[in-house]
């Protein structure tokens, strides 16, 4: 059988991927008198006098919500808030799989910018974090924009920072391998959504050399007159060399290639016209940009892809688990851009020295390591950046 | 330990009466492409096709939210949406531990209806019911009434209705005890708010004879100038005889007495004015109108309150768990005043001809039986009142 038919078997016999729990005994009532009735007023009066409580009194110290409304579910599309709860749902039982964190799916039935927010917002009290999930460019740069400036919990939209934070990590240790060193790299994104945005800016962050971004009308170079607010943005930040043209062009004597746009668009003989021991990944999913053996035969070294069934899969089950578990120890307000580039380096360092290879550069999901190693991270830095709470 | 002191201190210790947790293994790759991408997209194509279907293919089925704005907690009044959370967490422990329902705290930080209303509308495809909690009145009525009508899945204000289905269910028990034909009772109901307003609707649509109300001017009466809109509307379907004056007088030969009010604001001499055999359920919490001994004293022959320390504790856990359960189970798009009346009758049929006493009008909470039969009564009242879906 196939893996969806399979799937849609299994999603029928779960009744559900998560379950709520109870924590507490209720089997008596002096059980209930402590849990609930009249016992639990003063839990309230405390959290009434001061707020903060609410996160040593309540289950927000662990909890994230992880919120859509299904405009870009997987590459699926807009198909409407209900329809993009099953992979709500399968994120929220990995959050607690991999990283022990809390996480419930919750989908908003709107795609008014001023209506998410709102809505968001105040539901955010419930919770110690939230996770945007798959929703559309470029509202999705508003919704969060806009949370992180009425919210005191963190927010993060995975399909922006997850996704960057996975692919700095896989190039940092691919610069390893390919023995280059970081400033000096030349990097192509092709893909000016909202993926491909932020990993440009998450790149340029840490310290990566130049960036040219390219979408389907080309080059983003400043002057073109086809780019939308958020690329015009770019523009003033990558290309410095002020190249025009199209993806062909952008890719001459690149030492990587980052694809986040759609399939089969990259031939081997575009990759072979970049420099040496390049670097390609491409991760249109499920079909990339250019499948691995074909980029091979273009002449690339390292090839990452969105797909499980390649080596290197960027896969942001990595990165998320552990930031959320990471910002939920200290209670951080806030992801900020350091935080995101200290859960990179912490995914890229779960990776030895001794097994990393061209075919090996991130560590492998089920590796209990690695949220913890990126909590620790992620926490120190929001210590660091003054944005811890606790 | 004084039991405040106590339940604070467990608390602390619990870290969240909930927890989310996983319903799926996801220790390989092949989980993770089952849970998650890319098998999960077939699961959310079915659903886009169906969105019926989200009730087979996620968690919705047996979810409720249960969800605040902090108006009315308990008896601590206004104190915001993060103080009520203790509350509401140990509420979905109840649903979990009583009835197996997952449940779902939430609060929104917002006192304005249309805000309210909106903002539970829209992440209402998430559940598959909205259990309202501690929202003060009149705003309760109003957000309970719009949301009815905007939303597919059924809404219950426990605080009304399921008060209110369990004293049905005590008084139904009562006139058995009593000897007395509820078509004829005399009721007097005193404080006119959400509570009572709900208790007197529930107990005429079941059949019981007549009801007078009270509140702090009064007698409600038809041309009385003092009351708000949802007063009026109960002085048109209450008091008959258009009796005016005061609880005092309410209560002279009266059969029943009800009270969501005040401690402390009746009187074993006030008791001794009403019926013979009379029933008094002196529901304030946590002190009641009148002491249960002082009732007796008065001549109560049967006394219910809001306590466990007294027989007879008028509990909304006897109902709210089973009605969830019920509903669920047949996907009903709404609780109806026949479904509540079914529920009231469960509730009352579980104590046992043999069992039922003036100290034993309502079965033990802890009870297993209750959940079930509840839940089997308002399913199939919502099966016969043309409301269920599956």
């Amino acid at each position: 059988m196939d893996i969806m038919k399979l799937s849609l078997e299994k999603h029928r016999e779960w009744k559900g991927k998560i379950e709520v729990v109870s924590r507490v005994p209720v089997r008596t009532k002096g059980d209930l008198s402590l849990a609930y009735t009249p016992g639990v007023a003063q839990a309230c009066l405390e959290i009434a006098k001061d707020e903060d409580l609410s996160y040593e009194l309540t289950r927000r110290a662990n909890l994230v919500a992880v919120i859509t409304d299904g405009t870009a579910v997987l590459g699926l599309g807009d198909i409407g808030p209900s329809a993009a709860m099953p992979v709500m749902e399968g994120k929220c039982a990995l959050f607690k799989e991999f990283a022990d964190v809390d996480a419930f799916p919750i989908c908003v039935a709107s795609k008014d910018v001023d209506e998410i927010v709102r809505t968001v917002a105040l539901i955010s009290k419930s919770f110690g974090g939230i996770n945007l999930e798959d929703i559309s460019a470029p509202r999705c740069f508003e919704v969060e924009r806009r949370l992180k400036e009425v919210c005191d919990v963190p927010i993060f939209h995975d399909d922006q920072h997850g996704t960057a934070i996975v692919v700095a990590a896989a190039l940092l240790n691919a610069m390893k391998v390919t023995g280059r060193a970081m400033g000096s790299a030349r990097i192509v994104v092709n893909g000016a959504g909202a993926a491909g945005i932020a990993i440009t800016k998450l790149l340029l962050q840490i310290g990566f050399g130049t960036v040219v971004m390219c979408d389907r009308m080309g080059i983003l170079c400043k002057g073109e007159e086809w780019m939308n607010p958020a690329q015009q943005e770019m523009a003033a930040v990558t290309n410095p060399d002020k190249l025009r043209g199209t993806l062909k062009d952008a890719m001459k004597g690149a030492d990587v290639f980052i694809g986040v746009s759609a399939p089969n668009i990259v031939t081997a003989e575009m990759v072979s016209t970049m420099a040496e021991k390049s670097i390609v990944f491409p991760m249109a999913n499920p079909t990339p940009e250019i499948m691995p053996d074909e980029a091979k035969k273009g002449g690339a070294c390292v090839v990452g892809t969105g797909r499980s069934d390649f080596p290197n899969q960027i896969n942001n089950v990595l990165a998320f688990p552990g930031i959320f578990k990471g910002v939920l120890r200290v209670r951080a307000r806030d992801i900020n851009d350091e935080m995101k580039a200290a859960a990179a380096y912490a995914i890229a360092g779960v990776v030895g020295e001794e097994e990393l290879s061209g075919e090996y550069l991130l560590p492998n999901a089920f590796d209990p390591k690695i949220a913890d190693a990126v909590a620790d991270a992620v926490a120190g830095q929001a210590i660091r950046s003054g944005l811890a709470r606790a």
